[in-house]
């Protein structure tokens, strides 16, 4: 057994892996730190923990926190996460940050989209957090930054027409819609239940979410050349799950439907956490709850030519906790799939 | 007092008829037909209607009918309408129908996405019934073809550009997300309640929805040149409501959003359903439920070039029955907004 | 037109009452008031409000307030009322106050269960506001406590049997679940949406709401015996409406279930807001929002002798603002259903 | 691996069961029938289920079903039940029947709440089924009865009470509120999304609704006098959970609530499954999805001396089919938590 921390477990996605490590057999949840609930019990907080658990939350100073675990998830704000990681290297310790901190390679990027960044020196160290990407620098790794929960559906969405060259990069639209559980659990009148439930509504629409220059780092970096992407979220009334609608334009309008299937069958087999929508048939957020798996179907409009990408995930799952726990999975060796493979509960 | 009748007022679009019309100061609805529920009282069907009408839904043969009402609403499914509108017209009737069979004013483009039609004679003499493009029309004519739900939005979303030719027709992207009403009330194992909640789904992706050629029909007769758009619809955990994130490219790059929002202004001065969002604000779904109101905002996204309209409506007012009795104020000469000014209910 | 005004405008009682002011024929809004939100429209506190005011909240002082309306709707927490309303009435003014300050007649009552009371004066003057109840004192008032939301659906429910002893009134049980918008617009972890919404459960369970008095002080009253009752609160996921349990002992067992309707049919006559289901029909929470109505039923459970009754309302419609427009309307002199027959939305 | 089977597998508890069996690590779920969608795999009916399993759907003639398990839940409405299960027990196998069809020991109360009985043979055989009354018959039965989903809320939360006659059986009130997956998965307008979403109903009020024979047995069964009960359903918008709120009459009045605390953690102290609340809090349904959990708080009203008893599980999870894999761990020998320890997702 390893023992694994959660540095701001109070939150929905510290909460989350509570729920996943709580359930994985190889690794022992040892401290669960929160500076507003030190010395409140994880179950008081999140009742849905009860039974499973009598870990309480803490709020330990540096050396007493080293010492209780080799790995440590970091669930804070950006900007915290920054001066909270630096100490866990230092000290030998494995982090996988959940925060936007170690997202972006370029500093410049960061601090135009973020704030000026306190220690920059790992931001070429870190490996973005995305197994299908990345497998085997997790594997190595110290850090690793786990990636924005947008960005996976729109990265996973995208990734073997973008490796292939076979979409125009400068022309992808990217309309995604969310869970509210992403916005986090601060008391706030818009997430408050009448402000979101029978509503519907966009936000940061026009270039402005700071999720755009992840996706865009991605896509550049899978086509080899600069990608620009219109990013617009909106607001879903439900708790979890994302589902992206993306509009490509081929660079080949000759394939056919079956060939973009063959090449995400090809690219995915190995994938356990991608699923394929038969032909025919799309993601649903109802489907995925609860889960790490990313559905992805394709459709092409013959009208316009354009072909579209449907991808889905469970924000705190595959989007966030989720894919934390299979970041783990790799770093410490164990089965990737170890903890992960539960289905998702419909109805 | 006008006297009015509903064919078909068993479904949603029905029952929001009978409440628009029974809160309507000028009308009397005296007739409602029903084949499935005949005999049955419209309260019975819809208790939140008790206490307000004691109508009874009725299934009376031709004349019987015709003697009961001198402007109808036909809330049949679409192919039903063909062959109940015309002696409705034959016998001196108005008829508002809220059907696709009159929207389509070309033959071929109608049988190409829906069926053969048996009353084609009329799809010249049909007014699209959008009062904001076609007002003076409505006023004189006997059939209007009440418009699709998500056509509305669309087309009330870019009409001031497209009249000006201030956007490329040929490019355009319209993500769409309803709410379920407008699955309607049959049962049917895909709508129901733990198949929708907490879910989300696009459905009929890559141009093979039937509201395409309708929003394409509109938007080139205002551009003047053929308009081909990506639309995409989805479908909401909510009861009311259409949401279109309408991503444009902009032939005179050189306008600002302010600009942009003087031409909306402009146009929609004198619109009393059109509510333009203050610059900075966006339509939210909560916000119109229940209304006639058509929310509009516009953001510029100064990395793509790109200009983005949202806009949101009622898919049962708006997009159907209250747009329906917007269109009989026309057509009986009556105040406009006469029975339609109430205010959304929030929270 | 008569002028009125609201102080405390921007929570979602007040937002209510503005939404059905607006609509009022015989009245105008002339003042909102906000010490929050002073400054700002309406319209950008609550875009549903859009297009029908251009009203901004204000922060006025004493004497200026005073000149600007001669009824006042004070939507304030309890124990900030008790300190407003007494120089409203000094200054000749109409007051409704939505509070809980003015509701119990007892003031050892009122401050075992809330706080030492500032204007207890008033206690004796001021008027239950259920019109069902206390129309005629209503009408020449100067001082309305409009009820609370479960009360409401206590008292209009019980009140027949109440009235001519048919039930014991010392082991009432009153199960109530409410929508979430009865916690009011203050940003809370505990309402947040994801807090809520999949969510279901019962709060204050034991005699521990403070609604418990006011039920049995109105009861008692009704029954001209002292009622004890057993009310237990549940929260839904649902934004608007209360739906009552009540389990009743009949003191006569021989009455029919037919005869409980004849009693209620006759007491409730002429009640406008008041609609028996049909017997064998239920009421529903989807059929009552937004309107002022509320719907009962009668069940006789024949295996225990219980009669069991069922009510529902709106909780922020006859719970709270819809009442109280019927109760200004009483006050003013006019029709007491002006402004509040609109018909619930339903899908 | 032990071979099991489901008959019926198309419905919400078949795969429910499906889930939680590809979850488990002892059996391999080797058929799974549907008339109505033999053909068909699972994981295109259920897309949750993508990724897990293969199996598809069939209709097997007698034989050819009977070699593919050794234990098979019957999860078919019922009085297709009784015929379906003896000649599963006549060929030996294990069966864990999920109708009511088995439940109720007296054949007259049977056939009085339901229909004449084909199978009346295994009434007195089969064993009710829940673990925590009937541990040790069922790890040595054939058939196992799966109690009602509404019955284990009730049974479960007065258990303790009932066997030490500590609570008048005979005035119990039972207010009960469930998930709309109880309803099943067939067409109905009734559980339509927009008929449920935003609604709020009791339904079969009065002692009309089958659980109730069902509850009154079992509670004799402990208590050892006859007990009658007073309970209301009502359905919830939310897909899963039940809540029941129940009103007691202690018969022993000087009892604390920190004395009824002790007895219920003496009596569940070796439960897996019962999660006591710490006294203060309350069961909220957010808390128990997609577990086999059953929250229980108690709450003593000084006012009147009732003792409230909440109590909340997942309908189709332990109410269901948790509950069934629950007792299938028993029968086949298993760990009792074996696959069932899943911790429920929040938010």
């Amino acid at each position: 057994m390893k023992q694994v921390g959660i540095i701001g477990a109070s939150g929905y996605t510290g909460a989350e892996l509570a729920r996943l490590l709580l359930n994985h057999d190889r690794v022992e949840l040892c401290v669960a730190t929160s500076r507003k609930y030190a010395g409140q019990k994880m179950s008081d907080i999140y009742p849905s923990l009860r039974g499973r658990t009598d870990l309480v939350c803490e709020n330990p100073s540096g050396q007493e926190l080293l010492d209780r675990a080799e790995l440590f998830f970091t669930a804070v704000p950006h900007k915290t996460a920054m001066d909270i990681v630096p100490p866990l290297l230092e000290a030998g310790k494995l982090v996988i940050d959940l925060s936007a901190d170690y997202r972006l390679r370029d500093l410049d990027v960061y601090e135009k989209w973020y704030q000026p960044h306190s220690s920059p020196q790992y931001l070429q160290e870190a490996v973005y957090g995305l197994p299908e990407l990345y497998r085997e620098k997790i594997k190595k790794t110290r850090l690793v930054a786990n990636t924005g929960c947008f960005p996976v559906t729109a990265i996973l969405g995208l990734a073997p027409l973008a490796e292939q060259g076979l979409i125009d990069l400068q022309s992808l639209i990217i309309d995604s819609k969310t869970g509210t559980s992403g916005a986090g659990r601060s008391a706030n009148v818009a997430t408050l239940f009448c402000e979101v439930h029978d509503g519907f509504r966009p936000y940061k629409v026009g270039g402005t979410h700071r999720h755009t220059p992840e996706i865009e780092q991605e896509l550049s970096a899978l086509g080899g050349t600069k990608a620009t992407v219109s990013f617009t979220p909106h607001l879903l009334p439900v708790n979890r799950g994302i589902l992206s609608t993306i509009y490509t334009t081929p660079t080949r309008p000759e394939m056919t439907i079956e060939d973009y299937y063959t090449l995400y069958e090809e690219r995915y087999r190995d994938e356990p956490f991608i699923r394929l929508c038969p032909p025919g048939s799309l993601p649903s957020l109802q489907h995925i709850g609860g889960s790490n798996f990313c559905d992805i179907a394709l459709v092409k409009d013959e009208r316009t030519g354009r072909l579209i990408v449907i991808s889905a995930i469970d924000n705190i799952g595959k989007g966030a906790s989720g894919q934390a726990v299979q970041n783990m999975n790799l770093m410490l060796g164990f089965d990737e799939t170890e903890g992960l493979m539960n289905i998702p509960c419909f109805p």
